[in-house]
């Protein structure tokens, strides 16, 4: 079928909204219609060139939600009109690491998912018969999508696929950092740096386990005014003596739970220190830039501390994003707040504008 | 009481062994008779001057054993006669973090020990009338000491105090990083960086919890080879392509468990890298020279790696000790090679000396 995408024809050039092909289905993969697709930081850090992983041309995108429209054979677990999330961190629950319980990093198609391709190592896209390849297994910035069945979530058709589609990745990396990763314990104090649209997240996340302190930290007071209002209980602009801070209010100790959510090193280094002495636990969610280290004092590591990373904040796909949109639905999550502009997919490029002018926390693509 | 001590008079220079006067235990302290004493890199790394909390005139020697001899009043947990390990990290019960389940970091008496003083903020340690600061609330290169009792292990009168002094630090630092910090699971593949003692005690640590594979990587094939005696399953020269090869062993994935003890920071670099993606955890208990970092590139960290740092082992002295030294009694842990030398009071410089020279794991001072 013949379909609108947004193309990444050159790096760090705007994207091109033009026609291509999208081949039918294969074994266990899935067609999918998209119904709205959220802009991400990750979308712009490939487009601009200097994720060293990334290759061009491919169809951006990856924050989808959509309906089922067509199956391959062999599809067992979906059917068409299902309203589904797309996952560029597929759970397909049989891989050594699925089985384990001790990571969300499925094994399974991992291998070409990085090299654009879907698991038979093939592309459905195409333009004159040239294979185009697949970003994240996903290239949701397009009217349709073919997906392996493992890489989608069925979610509830009540929830409204604009919302749903933020679960695809930043809102429920934040969720999730304090909800897996972390796993926070009720009556916590914790600090969240950064409050885009994986800070606010962790600050949902960290209102929803019970902490009873909730501290967000952040340049913006428009952003930090959002934190508020997913129940940050302080909101505290950024600052070099910022740990200083932390460790005053809590008796020298720090906090229970830190969470880094703006990709900059300074700022994962400065959560780190901010964590409790004994205990407390850093979790990087921000992606750094290239070459970039986080640098630690060893001496905050002995003293109890303790740092992990969160990729997708730990979430396993198909299990837990249905059951957090659920809790959406249930009125526990706050979505509407994070979709500051509805744009139409010919107007992508002005997405990326609006995330570097930090307008807004999400541009939400709708289609049809 | 007059007695002979290993006093460091200046920073940089031998110890002097000579007459210091110990009071009386006051309340909730104890006498006790020191039978025997490991030489530990803690106390040379005082006695050297680079560490910066460091102070002079003081007793050094924190790694002891030896029999209670008197009690101060309201001493309720130990009898004279009791055989006992000096704890520098003690255990009051009571305190938020001894409370807490989650820290063997006891805040009792913290604050005056690493000043130098007992709890009440004085000393029993004498010189002409002269306060001699007490070193890690030990001071055990002396006949006697004076300590709290919250800093008192009392263990098994079986074992043979030479033995036992061992616990009081680095072997279970070492166990305690694999068996409490980590909590290696059995069936687990683990890499332990650095084959003194505390890498040892990892070794031997990761055996006790049932790993399957124990890589022990160390520069010398005297310490490769006694690593193999505690429970090393491979044995690794050290070198710049060993996370390359760890790699390579594990299918590309990395080691369930890793751990650093060598305190030098590009270890710690390659003992996070080695580790598992996924799950990996990497237990750092060794201790960096100041102002020295850990680098990490925090791609590292969201596939899933952890990092947590280890003082003593996580061990909560005076519960576990006694049960680490009743594993030792009960043949679980091969304690004897660890002790190299075994000298007098008088020739404790020589210790230093064999320490630098890397001559043997541990040297046990004797007394009487």
């Amino acid at each position: 079928m013949r379909m609108k995408a947004a193309v990444l024809e050159e790096f760090a050039r705007p994207l091109v909204v033009t026609d291509v092909e999208l081949a039918e289905p294969k074994a266990g993969e899935v067609l999918v219609r998209l119904v709205a697709c959220g802009v991400c930081h990750t979308d712009l850090y490939t487009a601009s060139g200097v994720d060293p992983s990334g290759y061009a041309p491919t169809v951006l995108g990856h924050e989808g939600a959509g309906v089922v429209e067509a199956l391959g054979p062999d599809v067992g677990s979906l059917a068409v009109g299902d309203h589904v999330v797309t996952l560029f961190s597929p759970q397909c629950r049989e891989c050594e690491h699925c089985r384990s319980g001790r990571t969300n990093i499925c094994l399974a198609i991992r291998e070409q998912q990085n090299k654009g391709y879907l698991p038979d190592g093939t592309t459905r896209l195409s333009r004159d018969g040239e294979p185009i390849r697949h970003f994240m297994g996903t290239s949701t910035f397009a009217e349709y999508t073919v997906m392996p069945e493992i890489a989608l979530a069925k979610v509830n058709p009540d929830a409204p696929l604009e919302a749903a589609c933020l679960f695809a990745c930043g809102l429920s990396t934040g969720l999730g950092a304090a909800i897996y990763t972390a796993g926070v314990r009720a009556g916590s104090t914790c600090v969240v740096f950064g409050a885009g649209m994986v800070g606010l997240g962790a600050v949902a996340g960290c209102r929803l386990q019970g902490a009873e302190r909730i501290i967000s930290i952040d340049l913006s007071d428009d952003r930090l005014q959002m934190a508020r209002a997913q129940g940050a209980t302080d909101t505290w602009q950024a600052g070099p003596d910022i740990v200083e801070r932390i460790q005053a209010e809590t008796r020298g100790f720090g906090a229970d739970y830190t969470f880094e959510a703006t990709g900059r090193v300074a700022v994962m280094r400065q959560a780190v220190e901010a964590a409790r002495m004994g205990w407390g636990q850093c979790t990087v969610a921000g992606v750094a830039g290239r070459g970039e280290t986080l640098d630690v004092i060893p001496r905050w590591l002995i003293q109890g501390r303790r740092v992990a990373g969160s990729s997708f904040g730990g979430v396993r796909g198909r299990d837990q994003v249905p059951e957090l949109v659920e809790r959406y639905l249930a009125g526990e999550i706050d979505v509407e707040p994070f979709i500051s502009h509805r744009i139409s997919l010919t107007e992508v490029n002005r997405a990326f504008e609006l995330m570097e002018a930090q307008d807004g926390i999400r541009s939400v693509i709708q289609f049809g």
